[in-house]
């Protein structure tokens, strides 16, 4: 590609400091959301889609004008030079694509989940020799990160919080993975300032499940409609006030500014991070 | 009172067709939600204060100008013309205290809750015999009667629907009555149209309760945080639509309209109904 | 055909009394909405295509298994016997299509919208003449219009009430049409029960603008955002109290079952109505 | 009072160590604003209400016991050592009493409004030269202060925001001073990141006054609706999706824990800092 240097996993500049477009890979480019993260690349100048990756390819997935190599196993890969591997693959591959980047100099930015606390570690020490940064974002929504950053910075003033999020009729686990993990945080911040790690005991329930699951100190609620995407809708109460942070998400398109936010900041990222929120 | 002439159960003219005040006994006086009928009653042209009935009284109940009987007991409401019997008593007197009203030609609204189908029949029949009509009303806020109405009606037009109701979280009980009401007349009506008497199965429950309670074919949630009051929303989903109802009340003071109208319409009552929305 | 004997407008019974399916036309079957409507009357096993219509066709419009005709040209539809005439034509052309229809002996279900008062009482006339029904709906979807339906009735109950609609940052007229719609009914039962025509006096505006437009007694505003869809809040407040309705429509699907609904009720409509509300 | 020493306007102690109450003195007292934090600062153990300040006191204003002095003109306060002074005075005094307590050692935490850009500069060079730390903070109620927080956070990642709040009926002056401060912030973030300083152009209004009022590049909309306490809701819209932050207020109780947290804080404050989010 004619490159005459480049910088350790940040963009690479010409001689005379000219940026060079931050040269992008995408892992599992032919599934719903491959597809969208390839136009984002694509509609950006300052990034350069070099390669895509997926097991299998439909007709059209990249158009043949972006000069990117279309690779079906890794193999084919070798010899790309890259900067960035952003990973939505399936969960029995990611360990074994995010691997493969990092050891090819590249930082991976994986939005696939499904990764247990001990594939985390492996890839935290990996990328630890490689000397790379790597993200696990659950999320790549902006809207949503800020509200869990949001919802966590909140936890600490108000004594107690509930969170409804809304789904689609189709979506088949509840709690969302989202609700989960803005629960955690907030307990996390409870815990740290002597909140209780309970949720107040409210009343008594004549109807199994009214009060909705616990998680951690906080009560989450899982409503399911037609009608519906994807909407989260946090609340904190205090005295006399309430403070209500809502999220709403209508399309895969929504995911885009998150993941050329994370592109462009690959380079500033040290070592294993999961959350969007730590480049914010 | 110097009448000439008081029609059954109406409003009570003289021979020259001046309409003269509806006449009121307000029972259960002394508390809460009975002070704030007190004082709906008096500030209404139309409506005459001419008891207040409770066990114990406090100091300042009724402002003495009002010329208001001050009973402690039905003896000394002996001799008292009403037209209408406004009872937010305690749920073991207001059996006695309607039956006495029905039998003394007045026509009772009931705001007090924990009357059994039992009770009601007795009441039902009680009405019956005495030919006038009787209001039992779970709920004096026109906003919460229109949105129960409303959602029964939409609820024939939509595949699911839930509830979620909020409450300061020293509610004792769970799910609100309110929501329960709302719930039971949804699922009646979508039993007549054909629809589902359980709800719709979506997905599983990871942590318990995060799916909510099911109330007939409706499943309800319900939050519990200080800064909240008494709001019930409810969603109705369809194909790419969203339909929600919400109330939100502020204070015992939303119940006084529905009170003043509810006595305004007494006369036009019939035996025995339940909820104000009968009246709209 | 073959068909034996054709009621009036309403559903073809065939001696021996089972029902025909109901014969449609679609009108401007080439747009985006047109489309919808020929994908749902498809769908359903009680309707049955017989002929599209619109200038200009782009491919696979209608599927060629479907046997409906395909016109450009009110000329080509001649001899085309139908039940309904669905038009989402443009303004410029409904009035001419629906003229045909109605003197063809079809019920129209105008979807269209850019028709004055005018065009309104001629075609009232026609439908008079030819003892045809006509339905205008400005809405189909049946959470927009029943939240039409209940603002009005609730508008009688409070003493007043605001409107807050939002859409995508695209739309180009604001308010939106059915806010206007929704604003109009409310205040025409205002003007019933004698609340005033003019919205509540509060305050004054620092900035211009800050407290909406006035559409009759009820206060509009509009919100525009990308990531908003089309939605609609009617806030009603009284004593202590206040009753939110609010509608969220996510894709022109959500037109289908009040476009499908409405073909089922055609036969039952007698002259021009302005409403889908007219057939709940 | 016996005290062995005193920090500069923070925390004094004896020579054991042992943490002595922070004293304070509520300016404006007999309002009801000021009756709030009487009540709230002597609830807290750690706080010590030294003396009361009001032109006019009612009956009652302060529990004898708590041995404060009540004072209505300065001089009566004369030789009261104290930490904190906070003032719900009128705006004509605010100046005077900050001015009084920044030389007599004390920080001012002001609450009351209406102080223009002058006033603000003399007060911060008086803090300066004093070298006491001052605090204003137009709203105390922590949700408020953390939506304002948020919302000028997440201003930078989104291309459009509105502002809508609502209010009672009885608010005489719109939009909320609130809301406009809100807007200020966001729009000087969006300066910071080189977002437009005018609203979306989205369409025509075709009723004037429908798209708001604009307060720097965000769009504000005031509704006014009996039912209403206190309420405001920041609309953040992107790329298919939308963040939504509302805070509602229900009683004046909602700015104790923000009042009582600022003392706390007081000696942490250098120099004049407007927003109690300065502290969070």
């Amino acid at each position: 590609m004619g490159l005459v240097g480049t910088l350790n996993g940040g963009p690479h500049m010409t001689k005379h400091d000219a940026p060079l477009p931050i040269r992008v890979i995408v892992a599992g480019a032919a599934g719903r959301m491959g597809q969208e993260v390839v136009r984002a690349v694509l509609a950006q100048p300052d990034l350069q889609l070099v390669a895509c990756f997926d097991r299998v390819y439909g007709p059209e997935v990249v158009p043949p004008a972006s000069g990117a190599r279309m690779a079906s196993s890794l193999a084919e890969l070798e010899g790309v030079e890259a900067d960035v591997w952003v990973d939505f693959t399936v969960p029995a591959f990611v360990k074994t694509g995010v691997s493969w980047a990092l050891e090819h100099g590249m930082v991976p930015l994986v939005g696939a989940t499904g990764m247990g606390p001990e594939d985390r570690a492996e890839l935290a020490a990996l990328a630890e020799r490689t000397g790379r940064g790597c993200l696990i974002a659950p999320n790549f929504a902006l809207g949503a990160v800020l509200l869990m950053k949001f919802a966590a910075e909140a936890a600490r003033y108000f004594p107690a919080a509930e969170i409804i999020e809304l789904h689609h009729e189709r979506k088949v686990d509840a709690p969302s993975g989202t609700a989960r993990l803005t629960a955690d945080r907030m307990s996390a911040v409870r815990h740290e300032v002597g909140l209780p790690s309970e949720p107040l005991e409210a009343g008594e329930e004549a109807i199994a499940g009214v009060r909705g699951g616990a998680c951690g100190g906080i009560r989450v609620h899982s409503v399911r409609l037609p009608g519906l995407l994807a909407h989260q809708e946090v609340l904190l109460g205090g005295t006399g006030e309430l403070l209500t942070l809502r999220h709403d998400s209508l399309s895969r398109e929504s995911f885009m500014p998150g993941v050329v936010l994370a592109i462009r900041k690959a380079s500033s990222i040290r070592g294993l991070i999961v959350g969007l929120e730590n480049l914010l």
